[in-house]
């Protein structure tokens, strides 16, 4: 497998899919002195006339536009060293396409979207040496265009799709928190990126995937016996297969993750706001792509089978497809 | 078992759980010269002060207080020789209670509520030689106290519980066909209780279930081949299920509900609007019934398991019982 070389003394980073969290991390990037690039569609004329606004729990701050690049296409875009992606999963069959200008020799890229097989995505169209995953952990919003207000936490955890040992976080994954840490934000280097993202999803099934179902935030889940039951039994299934794919949670980290959640207050996934508001559902990336890999390793999935013809049956309704 | 003597010549009915359905039938045996005494709580004033109206495709009708008897309690009822049941299946366990003043040595129990088990608590409490069971096929809704609006069909189908014989349709099954068919509407006795159960079942299940747990109508569930799957999957259980339970439908008939739905248009089942309405679902009686019956027979019901638990958990976060 092809290396890749040190990262250049002043990297050049382009945020691809810049909602709430690119605006968020490349703004405060940009602040800090680095090299950003965005690629906009709806927010190109504010930013690129006015900046980016961030209201923020640690301190509101202005980002002139002078500070960073605003794009509409790709092809303006000087090749960079390091490509964030966090479009919607559900775009994914175009972002090879959206990408391949962008990919340089030693281009590194790294997909903070949701679900299972984006990394595997990126690998397949652009080699697997340069893929890297990570999962923000934020709550931020898009209160207008070019604006967002970041209102808790901001960390991202992070590790390399295929890393040459596996023995400590990879060298190349801890110069790219380095680079992203000069945001200001907390990057934590990741022993197995596997292990993070099933993580991710022993949470993002249930409470996306039934939240979405059944349209019930996190507390009206939780509220009831019946309902802890319905997300433990799902994520049974969730810790099922990533235990055949080679990823082991200890015993309690379900009940530990039901605890923490009951603490969130009522929540709302991504899932749910995107059905809600007639939105193409991640159906694929946070269900489906479990049950290929239980498909894989022959682990049975009842529950996870109805819940993904349920969100199918509805995202396919919403978007007039059907 | 204990036998029936034939009907008087002036049988008394009685209804309890005078809801749109019952103030229909009830008011139509009224009209026409039935013997009829009505159980009623929030409509008994009006009903008692100023009688029924019927608004009714078959032509709209008023039947004055003085046509029948109207109660606030069971304990000022004479004993009828038949009591129609048609209370939402969430009172079951108050049902014995308000039936006991009610059932004398001839009395017949007729339930027309909805799902399984609704005889065989009657059953269980007054000796199963006096239970019937029906299903009402009839659109009817209450627009105001003592008043619905008649829109589609009216027919019932019914069937005696425990029947001597099961060749044809048991004498007195046929008996209170022509007492009930004097309503105007037409009354088909069942030569068996169980498969017309088993049939309402079959659709019931998926639409009342999914459309609950889902918040979809019968054309949002039917209108995607994903939707289509997901009902016919569900459907597939059930029948299942009736087949461990003695009752095989042929092959097609799945899909030919799901074709006769789809006809109908959209159409929001009882269990949805209760959901809306954050009242009680009738979860026991349409879902956990069959899988009570499946645990008997030994049937695995992996979609069912978790529709339940979908509808018990939002059922009892509705309820503020959680």
């Amino acid at each position: 497998m092809a290396d890749l070389p040190p990262l250049t003394t002043n990297p050049r980073v382009a945020w691809v899919g810049v909602g709430a969290l690119g605006l968020l991390y490349s703004a405060s990037l940009a602040r800090a002195g680095v090299e950003t690039h965005l690629l906009l569609r709806s927010d190109y004329e504010v930013a690129a006339a006015r900046g980016i606004s961030v209201r923020s729990v640690d301190g509101d701050f202005h980002v002139p536009p002078t500070a960073f690049h605003a794009h509409r296409s790709p092809d303006t875009l000087p090749t960079p060293d390091l490509v964030v992606i966090s479009t919607k999963t559900t775009a994914n069959p175009d972002l090879p396409g959206l990408l391949r200008p962008l990919v340089g020799p030693h281009t590194r890229l790294l997909t903070l979207q949701n679900g299972l097989g984006n990394e595997q995505l990126l690998a397949d169209h652009f080699g697997p040496h340069r893929v890297f995953g990570g999962m923000a952990f934020v709550s931020v919003h898009r209160i207008a265009p070019a604006s967002v207000d970041h209102q808790h936490a901001g960390h991202i955890t992070l590790g390399r799709y295929a890393p040459p040992s596996s023995a400590g976080p990879d060298a190349h994954t801890c110069e790219l928190a380095g680079l992203l840490g000069r945001s200001g934000f907390r990057m934590i280097p990741l022993d197995s990126l596997a292990r993070g993202r099933w993580e991710k999803q022993l949470w993002n099934v249930p409470f996306n995937g039934l939240g979405a179902a059944m349209l019930a935030d996190t507390e009206q889940l939780l509220r009831t016996e019946e309902g802890r039951r319905l997300v433990l039994e799902v994520m049974g299934e969730v810790v099922a297969v990533a235990r055949a794919d080679g990823v082991t949670f200890h015993e309690k980290l379900p009940e530990e993750k039901v605890c923490y959640t009951l603490g969130m207050g009522p929540y709302r996934t991504s899932m749910q706001l995107d059905r809600e508001a007639g939105r193409a559902m991640e159906v694929d990336s946070i269900i489906t792509s479990v049950r290929r890999c239980a498909a894989v390793h022959k682990v049975r999935t009842p529950r996870l089978d109805l819940l993904e013809l349920q969100l199918r049956s509805i995202d396919t309704a919403n978007s007039g497809a059907g």
